[in-house]
Protein backbone atom coordinates (compact mmCIF):
# COMPACT_ATOMS: atom_id res chain seq x y z
CA UNK A 1 0.00 0.00 0.00
CA UNK A 2 1.33 3.32 -0.86
CA UNK A 3 1.91 6.00 2.00
CA UNK A 4 -0.61 8.46 2.94
CA UNK A 5 1.54 11.66 1.58
CA UNK A 6 2.12 10.11 -2.03
CA UNK A 7 -0.97 11.63 -3.17
CA UNK A 8 -1.15 15.38 -1.62
CA UNK A 9 3.16 15.08 -3.10
CA UNK A 10 1.85 13.55 -6.65
CA UNK A 11 -0.71 16.27 -6.51
CA UNK A 12 1.57 19.28 -5.70
CA UNK A 13 4.35 17.77 -8.41
CA UNK A 14 1.21 17.77 -11.27
CA UNK A 15 0.30 21.42 -10.14
CA UNK A 16 3.61 22.50 -10.45
CA UNK A 17 5.01 20.37 -13.71
CA UNK A 18 4.98 24.00 -15.71
CA UNK A 19 8.18 24.87 -13.87
CA UNK A 20 11.25 22.67 -14.53
CA UNK A 21 13.14 23.23 -11.28
CA UNK A 22 9.48 21.87 -9.61
CA UNK A 23 11.66 18.68 -9.31
CA UNK A 24 14.92 20.01 -7.15
CA UNK A 25 14.63 19.78 -3.57
CA UNK A 26 17.34 20.20 -1.34
CA UNK A 27 18.58 17.24 0.80
CA UNK A 28 20.61 17.88 4.31
CA UNK A 29 22.75 15.42 5.70
CA UNK A 30 25.58 15.19 8.55
CA UNK A 31 28.89 15.33 8.49
CA UNK A 32 31.11 13.00 10.22
CA UNK A 33 31.90 15.65 12.63
CA UNK A 34 28.50 16.36 12.95
CA UNK A 35 27.73 19.58 10.61
CA UNK A 36 24.90 19.76 8.65
CA UNK A 37 25.46 19.72 4.76
CA UNK A 38 22.60 20.67 2.55
CA UNK A 39 22.41 20.96 -1.29
CA UNK A 40 19.74 20.71 -4.55
CA UNK A 41 19.52 17.58 -5.96
CA UNK A 42 16.36 16.72 -8.87
CA UNK A 43 13.81 14.14 -8.35
CA UNK A 44 13.92 10.80 -10.28
CA UNK A 45 10.62 9.18 -9.53
CA UNK A 46 9.67 7.12 -6.99
CA UNK A 47 11.18 3.54 -6.72
CA UNK A 48 8.24 1.53 -8.10
CA UNK A 49 5.26 1.31 -5.59
CA UNK A 50 6.95 2.20 -2.30
CA UNK A 51 7.58 5.53 -1.49
CA UNK A 52 11.35 5.51 -1.53
CA UNK A 53 12.25 8.92 -3.66
CA UNK A 54 15.31 8.35 -6.18
CA UNK A 55 17.82 10.31 -6.67
CA UNK A 56 21.46 10.04 -8.38
CA UNK A 57 24.69 10.71 -6.97
CA UNK A 58 28.49 10.19 -7.77
CA UNK A 59 30.58 8.29 -4.74
CA UNK A 60 32.81 10.49 -5.18
CA UNK A 61 30.76 13.79 -3.44
CA UNK A 62 30.66 14.35 -0.16
CA UNK A 63 27.43 13.67 0.79
CA UNK A 64 28.14 9.61 0.34
CA UNK A 65 31.06 9.76 3.05
CA UNK A 66 28.39 11.17 5.13
CA UNK A 67 26.40 8.18 4.92
CA UNK A 68 29.38 6.23 6.15
CA UNK A 69 29.05 7.83 9.47
CA UNK A 70 25.16 8.79 9.38
CA UNK A 71 22.68 7.56 7.35
CA UNK A 72 19.79 10.15 8.00
CA UNK A 73 18.55 12.68 5.23
CA UNK A 74 15.78 15.57 5.26
CA UNK A 75 14.72 16.56 2.33
CA UNK A 76 13.08 19.81 1.63
CA UNK A 77 10.93 21.08 -1.04
CA UNK A 78 9.51 23.70 -1.73
CA UNK A 79 6.62 24.32 -4.59
CA UNK A 80 6.52 28.04 -5.37
CA UNK A 81 3.17 27.63 -7.80
CA UNK A 82 1.15 26.20 -5.44
CA UNK A 83 2.92 27.67 -2.08
CA UNK A 84 3.91 24.16 0.27
CA UNK A 85 6.13 22.45 1.35
CA UNK A 86 7.07 18.74 2.35
CA UNK A 87 10.03 18.05 4.45
CA UNK A 88 11.05 14.33 4.30
CA UNK A 89 13.05 12.90 6.22
CA UNK A 90 14.17 9.03 6.42
CA UNK A 91 17.48 6.92 6.19
CA UNK A 92 19.37 7.21 2.65
CA UNK A 93 20.50 4.28 0.73
CA UNK A 94 23.17 3.81 -1.54
CA UNK A 95 22.84 1.51 -4.46
CA UNK A 96 26.99 1.84 -5.86
CA UNK A 97 28.17 -0.63 -8.39
CA UNK A 98 29.50 -2.85 -5.48
CA UNK A 99 26.65 -2.74 -3.37
CA UNK A 100 25.89 -6.45 -1.95
CA UNK A 101 22.31 -5.56 -2.78
CA UNK A 102 19.19 -7.30 -4.18
CA UNK A 103 19.19 -7.96 -8.48
CA UNK A 104 16.17 -5.66 -8.01
CA UNK A 105 17.97 -2.68 -6.50
CA UNK A 106 20.56 -3.53 -8.75
CA UNK A 107 18.54 -3.34 -12.09
CA UNK A 108 17.12 -0.21 -11.16
CA UNK A 109 20.22 1.10 -10.82
CA UNK A 110 21.19 0.17 -14.26
CA UNK A 111 17.64 1.78 -15.74
CA UNK A 112 18.26 4.30 -13.85
CA UNK A 113 21.23 5.27 -15.97
CA UNK A 114 20.11 4.16 -18.62
CA UNK A 115 16.81 6.76 -18.92
CA UNK A 116 19.45 9.56 -18.15
CA UNK A 117 20.23 11.92 -20.83
CA UNK A 118 23.72 11.96 -22.57
CA UNK A 119 24.67 15.21 -21.29
CA UNK A 120 24.05 13.78 -17.07
CA UNK A 121 25.88 10.67 -18.08
CA UNK A 122 28.69 12.63 -19.03
CA UNK A 123 28.67 14.32 -15.72
CA UNK A 124 30.48 10.68 -13.70
CA UNK A 125 33.27 11.05 -16.26
CA UNK A 126 34.52 14.65 -15.39
CA UNK A 127 37.19 14.77 -13.04
CA UNK A 128 37.19 14.22 -9.15
CA UNK A 129 34.22 17.22 -7.65
CA UNK A 130 35.41 19.81 -5.66
CA UNK A 131 39.12 19.51 -6.39
CA UNK A 132 41.06 22.43 -7.74
CA UNK A 133 39.94 23.29 -10.95
CA UNK A 134 41.07 21.37 -14.22
CA UNK A 135 41.85 21.97 -17.85
CA UNK A 136 38.48 22.19 -19.91
CA UNK A 137 40.10 19.48 -22.19
CA UNK A 138 38.82 16.81 -18.73
CA UNK A 139 35.19 18.17 -19.64
CA UNK A 140 35.48 16.30 -22.36
CA UNK A 141 35.55 13.02 -21.92
CA UNK A 142 34.30 10.23 -24.62
CA UNK A 143 30.72 9.75 -23.35
CA UNK A 144 30.25 6.32 -21.13
CA UNK A 145 28.86 3.29 -22.52
CA UNK A 146 24.80 4.25 -22.34
CA UNK A 147 23.89 0.45 -21.09
CA UNK A 148 26.46 -0.12 -18.65
CA UNK A 149 26.59 2.42 -15.96
CA UNK A 150 30.05 3.95 -14.84
CA UNK A 151 31.82 2.46 -11.57
CA UNK A 152 31.03 5.66 -9.60
CA UNK A 153 27.07 6.17 -10.54
CA UNK A 154 25.01 5.46 -7.76
CA UNK A 155 21.45 5.11 -7.17
CA UNK A 156 20.41 7.30 -4.02
CA UNK A 157 17.02 6.62 -2.40
CA UNK A 158 15.38 8.05 0.95
CA UNK A 159 13.07 6.01 2.65
CA UNK A 160 10.83 8.72 4.60
CA UNK A 161 9.76 7.81 8.36
CA UNK A 162 8.40 11.08 8.80
CA UNK A 163 6.84 13.92 6.29
CA UNK A 164 5.61 17.28 6.84
CA UNK A 165 3.78 19.25 4.65
CA UNK A 166 2.81 22.54 4.80
CA UNK A 167 0.27 24.46 2.88
CA UNK A 168 1.17 28.18 3.24
CA UNK A 169 -2.11 28.90 1.12
CA UNK A 170 -4.37 27.55 3.75
CA UNK A 171 -6.63 30.08 5.79
CA UNK A 172 -4.63 30.67 8.27
CA UNK A 173 -2.51 27.80 6.90
CA UNK A 174 -2.57 24.14 6.80
CA UNK A 175 0.19 21.67 8.36
CA UNK A 176 0.24 17.56 8.28
CA UNK A 177 2.28 15.67 10.37
CA UNK A 178 2.78 11.66 8.59
CA UNK A 179 4.80 9.41 11.02
CA UNK A 180 5.51 5.41 10.49
CA UNK A 181 4.67 3.89 13.27
CA UNK A 182 6.70 1.15 15.06
CA UNK A 183 4.09 -1.31 13.84
CA UNK A 184 4.75 0.11 9.88
CA UNK A 185 1.64 2.17 9.84
CA UNK A 186 1.58 5.62 8.76
CA UNK A 187 -0.49 7.31 11.28
CA UNK A 188 -1.62 11.57 9.97
CA UNK A 189 -2.06 14.65 12.33
CA UNK A 190 -3.35 17.79 11.57
CA UNK A 191 -0.70 20.04 13.66
CA UNK A 192 -0.18 24.14 14.30
CA UNK A 193 1.55 25.38 11.34
CA UNK B 1 35.46 45.17 3.92
CA UNK B 2 32.42 42.57 2.66
CA UNK B 3 33.29 38.77 2.14
CA UNK B 4 34.11 38.53 -2.01
CA UNK B 5 30.78 36.18 -2.09
CA UNK B 6 28.47 38.48 -1.67
CA UNK B 7 28.96 40.21 -4.92
CA UNK B 8 27.94 37.31 -6.82
CA UNK B 9 25.24 36.56 -4.52
CA UNK B 10 23.56 40.27 -4.75
CA UNK B 11 24.11 40.00 -8.47
CA UNK B 12 22.57 36.35 -8.60
CA UNK B 13 19.38 38.49 -6.07
CA UNK B 14 18.93 41.16 -8.64
CA UNK B 15 19.05 38.70 -11.81
CA UNK B 16 16.13 37.28 -9.91
CA UNK B 17 14.30 39.42 -8.56
CA UNK B 18 11.38 38.95 -10.87
CA UNK B 19 10.49 35.47 -8.83
CA UNK B 20 9.33 36.38 -4.81
CA UNK B 21 10.53 33.07 -4.19
CA UNK B 22 14.48 33.77 -5.12
CA UNK B 23 14.10 35.23 -1.79
CA UNK B 24 13.41 31.59 -0.20
CA UNK B 25 16.03 29.68 0.67
CA UNK B 26 16.90 26.00 2.76
CA UNK B 27 18.63 25.88 5.70
CA UNK B 28 19.74 22.40 7.74
CA UNK B 29 20.65 21.96 11.58
CA UNK B 30 20.93 18.88 13.27
CA UNK B 31 19.27 17.50 16.39
CA UNK B 32 20.59 16.55 19.62
CA UNK B 33 20.53 12.84 18.15
CA UNK B 34 22.17 14.12 15.10
CA UNK B 35 20.13 13.76 12.72
CA UNK B 36 19.43 16.06 9.80
CA UNK B 37 16.68 19.09 9.51
CA UNK B 38 16.26 21.31 7.19
CA UNK B 39 12.86 24.07 5.83
CA UNK B 40 12.32 27.08 4.18
CA UNK B 41 13.21 30.24 5.57
CA UNK B 42 13.14 33.51 3.98
CA UNK B 43 16.11 35.44 3.58
CA UNK B 44 15.58 39.24 5.01
CA UNK B 45 19.26 40.75 4.17
CA UNK B 46 22.49 41.47 5.57
CA UNK B 47 23.29 43.00 8.62
CA UNK B 48 24.04 46.22 7.77
CA UNK B 49 27.83 45.64 6.09
CA UNK B 50 28.59 42.43 7.16
CA UNK B 51 28.69 39.09 5.70
CA UNK B 52 25.88 37.23 7.74
CA UNK B 53 22.37 36.66 7.08
CA UNK B 54 19.46 37.47 8.42
CA UNK B 55 16.40 35.23 9.34
CA UNK B 56 13.51 35.69 11.23
CA UNK B 57 12.62 32.65 13.95
CA UNK B 58 9.79 31.81 16.28
CA UNK B 59 11.80 30.87 19.44
CA UNK B 60 8.81 27.99 19.82
CA UNK B 61 10.26 26.27 16.62
CA UNK B 62 12.19 23.57 16.85
CA UNK B 63 15.53 24.35 15.46
CA UNK B 64 15.95 27.14 18.41
CA UNK B 65 16.63 23.78 20.33
CA UNK B 66 18.63 22.44 18.04
CA UNK B 67 21.14 25.96 17.89
CA UNK B 68 21.47 24.96 21.93
CA UNK B 69 23.68 21.55 21.27
CA UNK B 70 24.54 22.38 17.82
CA UNK B 71 24.89 25.91 16.54
CA UNK B 72 25.97 25.25 12.82
CA UNK B 73 23.76 25.75 9.86
CA UNK B 74 23.86 25.25 5.66
CA UNK B 75 22.08 27.15 3.77
CA UNK B 76 21.43 25.76 0.56
CA UNK B 77 19.73 28.58 -1.45
CA UNK B 78 18.92 27.68 -5.57
CA UNK B 79 18.09 30.70 -8.20
CA UNK B 80 15.87 29.34 -10.34
CA UNK B 81 16.31 31.79 -13.21
CA UNK B 82 19.63 32.12 -13.49
CA UNK B 83 20.41 28.60 -12.56
CA UNK B 84 23.00 28.72 -9.67
CA UNK B 85 23.72 27.46 -6.11
CA UNK B 86 24.86 28.83 -2.68
CA UNK B 87 25.81 27.28 0.11
CA UNK B 88 26.48 28.58 2.62
CA UNK B 89 28.05 26.90 6.29
CA UNK B 90 28.46 28.82 9.13
CA UNK B 91 27.26 29.13 12.82
CA UNK B 92 23.71 30.68 13.62
CA UNK B 93 23.44 33.29 16.10
CA UNK B 94 19.85 33.44 18.09
CA UNK B 95 18.95 37.13 18.95
CA UNK B 96 15.97 36.63 21.17
CA UNK B 97 14.43 38.39 23.65
CA UNK B 98 16.51 37.62 26.86
CA UNK B 99 19.81 37.68 24.79
CA UNK B 100 22.58 39.25 26.91
CA UNK B 101 23.66 40.71 23.58
CA UNK B 102 24.66 43.78 22.39
CA UNK B 103 22.77 46.95 22.09
CA UNK B 104 23.06 46.85 18.21
CA UNK B 105 22.27 43.74 17.99
CA UNK B 106 19.07 44.33 20.09
CA UNK B 107 18.46 46.98 18.15
CA UNK B 108 18.19 45.18 14.58
CA UNK B 109 16.34 42.74 16.30
CA UNK B 110 13.28 45.38 17.31
CA UNK B 111 13.92 46.66 13.70
CA UNK B 112 12.94 43.43 11.65
CA UNK B 113 9.99 43.39 13.84
CA UNK B 114 8.69 46.67 13.00
CA UNK B 115 9.73 46.53 9.04
CA UNK B 116 7.61 43.24 8.96
CA UNK B 117 4.03 43.02 7.46
CA UNK B 118 1.24 42.62 9.97
CA UNK B 119 0.22 39.52 8.56
CA UNK B 120 3.59 38.49 9.28
CA UNK B 121 3.80 39.88 12.67
CA UNK B 122 0.25 37.72 13.92
CA UNK B 123 2.05 34.56 12.98
CA UNK B 124 4.00 34.81 16.64
CA UNK B 125 0.75 34.96 18.34
CA UNK B 126 -0.73 31.91 16.70
CA UNK B 127 -0.31 28.93 18.85
CA UNK B 128 2.14 26.63 19.68
CA UNK B 129 3.88 25.50 16.18
CA UNK B 130 3.66 21.47 15.59
CA UNK B 131 0.81 20.79 18.31
CA UNK B 132 -1.99 19.06 17.60
CA UNK B 133 -4.28 21.37 15.85
CA UNK B 134 -6.42 23.78 18.02
CA UNK B 135 -9.60 25.82 16.69
CA UNK B 136 -9.37 28.22 13.74
CA UNK B 137 -10.65 31.27 16.61
CA UNK B 138 -7.05 31.08 18.06
CA UNK B 139 -5.57 31.74 14.28
CA UNK B 140 -7.17 35.39 15.06
CA UNK B 141 -5.60 36.52 17.60
CA UNK B 142 -5.39 40.54 18.30
CA UNK B 143 -2.48 42.18 16.39
CA UNK B 144 0.57 42.31 18.44
CA UNK B 145 2.25 45.62 19.16
CA UNK B 146 3.43 46.99 15.51
CA UNK B 147 7.10 48.65 17.57
CA UNK B 148 7.82 46.20 20.91
CA UNK B 149 8.82 42.63 19.62
CA UNK B 150 6.83 39.77 21.53
CA UNK B 151 9.04 37.45 23.53
CA UNK B 152 9.17 34.41 21.03
CA UNK B 153 10.18 36.72 18.05
CA UNK B 154 13.91 36.22 17.08
CA UNK B 155 16.67 37.37 14.80
CA UNK B 156 18.20 34.55 13.54
CA UNK B 157 21.94 35.45 12.01
CA UNK B 158 23.63 32.85 9.45
CA UNK B 159 27.78 34.03 10.15
CA UNK B 160 28.99 31.86 6.90
CA UNK B 161 32.55 30.44 6.96
CA UNK B 162 32.66 28.64 3.99
CA UNK B 163 30.52 29.10 0.62
CA UNK B 164 29.94 26.79 -2.87
CA UNK B 165 29.11 28.87 -5.23
CA UNK B 166 28.06 26.97 -8.37
CA UNK B 167 27.04 27.95 -11.66
CA UNK B 168 25.34 25.76 -13.92
CA UNK B 169 25.19 27.31 -16.83
CA UNK B 170 28.53 27.37 -17.40
CA UNK B 171 30.34 25.36 -20.23
CA UNK B 172 31.05 23.11 -18.73
CA UNK B 173 29.53 24.44 -15.26
CA UNK B 174 31.28 26.44 -12.64
CA UNK B 175 31.98 26.11 -9.37
CA UNK B 176 33.83 28.44 -6.63
CA UNK B 177 35.15 27.55 -3.17
CA UNK B 178 35.44 30.74 -0.43
CA UNK B 179 36.94 29.58 3.01
CA UNK B 180 37.25 32.12 6.00
CA UNK B 181 41.14 31.33 6.62
CA UNK B 182 41.97 31.19 10.34
CA UNK B 183 43.92 34.81 10.11
CA UNK B 184 39.95 36.31 8.68
CA UNK B 185 40.76 36.75 5.60
CA UNK B 186 38.77 34.86 2.75
CA UNK B 187 40.29 32.83 0.59
CA UNK B 188 38.80 31.64 -2.94
CA UNK B 189 39.39 28.75 -5.04
CA UNK B 190 37.63 27.82 -8.60
CA UNK B 191 37.11 23.85 -8.11
CA UNK B 192 35.65 21.02 -10.09
CA UNK B 193 31.55 21.01 -10.54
Amino acid sequence: MLPPWRSPLARALHRNRSLAYARYLQLATVTPDGRPTNRTIVFRGFLESTGQLKFITDDRSEKVTHLHTNPWGEACWYFPKTREQFRLLGQLILISADSALSPPLQQARQQQWQELSDAARLQFAWPQPRQPRTSASQFNPPPPDPIVPVANFCLLLLDPTQVDHLELRGDPQNRYLYRLADAGAWEMQAVNP
